[in-house]
């Protein structure tokens, strides 16, 4: 008899916005204490290290600058990627489109976005959850090629609630959604996995 | 017998990409030498001084980093606003959406974007001429309150052809678009603007 081991998917998560205590860190951080035993979590936090995006430097620098350059890499390895966002104007946040703007690009570490399996959540202090700006997002995701998971959705509306003074996840609902989000994840990530042997992904742009 | 002076109005314009170079720094190069009499246009050249937004710097240092003061007073001072932006992934670049959400904030500066009548346009190598692009940067504009001119648009595609490779604008039909966008943009301008002992702009924002 084979005993099939389940395999452990690496998941890199990432803030949309660098406000150190967001509900959006805090709210990756208590999926990386409620994670399934499948999924092994890790939260980037050197976003503030990725510069605004300028063609010039793409030019000069074909490699891109040192943050942009690390946060490719933490993508490349990982098997999947969360990415929590605000919600800045009902839209997704400038420093989060600037740094997929900088991912979707071609580069040493290729598209790193390209048939990346991705789940997008957001959470807020009002009543809407960030349901504008994940749609922002889901949508550069998509035209980045990333294989965005369709469901289910978590939009967290009344975050400030659902948290400790210390930003520790302490609604029973909330950890709940949160735990089969990320069964959900690691499901699509399996699902979308290529096969052994599958060619590369075609051009992502058909002429 | 009196006599009425045309107002001249003073823009403000901002390419929404950091290239030197760029269609759309090119294209705002043009309309400042083909505005009509009743426009002033400066092109803002300072926009990679606007850093990464960060509501924790925002919390340290209420005035905000001197590069948003600078740009903020530059708005401020002007009668409107012209914003031509590229295209990055279907939609407004992070860098623009970035500046964005620092003016979409209350400030020293106040909210300088509310009320602020703004134009978009913008150029594009391709055949799209940044439609998805500018619906983006018009829907962000409209939640902070500004006075979007509705119509022309200008979606100048394959700009590659219409200027000579000194970057000045060639194309006798995109350059009467252009001229004729500024004077829709002038009497949109007065068309907005607050009649005298008009009481300032409601909340924007109902409960």
């Amino acid at each position: 008899m084979t005993t099939h081991a389940t395999p452990v998917r690496n998941v890199l998560c990432l803030a949309g916005s660098l406000r150190r205590d967001s509900w959006n860190r805090r709210l990756l951080r208590a999926a990386v204490t409620q994670a399934p035993a499948t999924l092994h979590l890790a939260v980037y936090e050197e976003l503030p290290a990725v510069p605004l995006f300028d063609e010039d430097v793409e030019q000069s620098e074909p490699t891109g600058p040192a943050g942009v350059q690390a946060l490719r890499k933490a993508i490349a390895r990982a098997d999947g990627l969360i990415i929590a966002t605000p919600e800045y104007n009902h839209a997704i946040p400038g420093v989060l489109k600037n740094a997929l703007d900088w991912l979707s690009r071609e580069s040493p570490q290729g598209e790193v976005l390209l048939e990346k399996p991705v789940a997008v959540l957001g959470a807020s202090s009002g009543p809407w959850g960030t349901r504008l700006a994940q749609a922002s997002v889901r949508q550069v995701l998509h035209t980045c090629g990333a294989l965005v998971m369709p469901t289910p959705t978590l939009f967290m509306a009344n975050a400030g609630a659902r948290f400790d003074p210390d930003g520790m996840l302490t609604d029973p609902a909330a950890t709940q959604s949160l735990q089969r989000f990320m069964q959900a994840f690691w499901h699509w990530m399996e699902r979308v996995a290529p096969a052994a042997g599958e060619p590369q992904a075609a051009a992502a742009v058909l002429p």
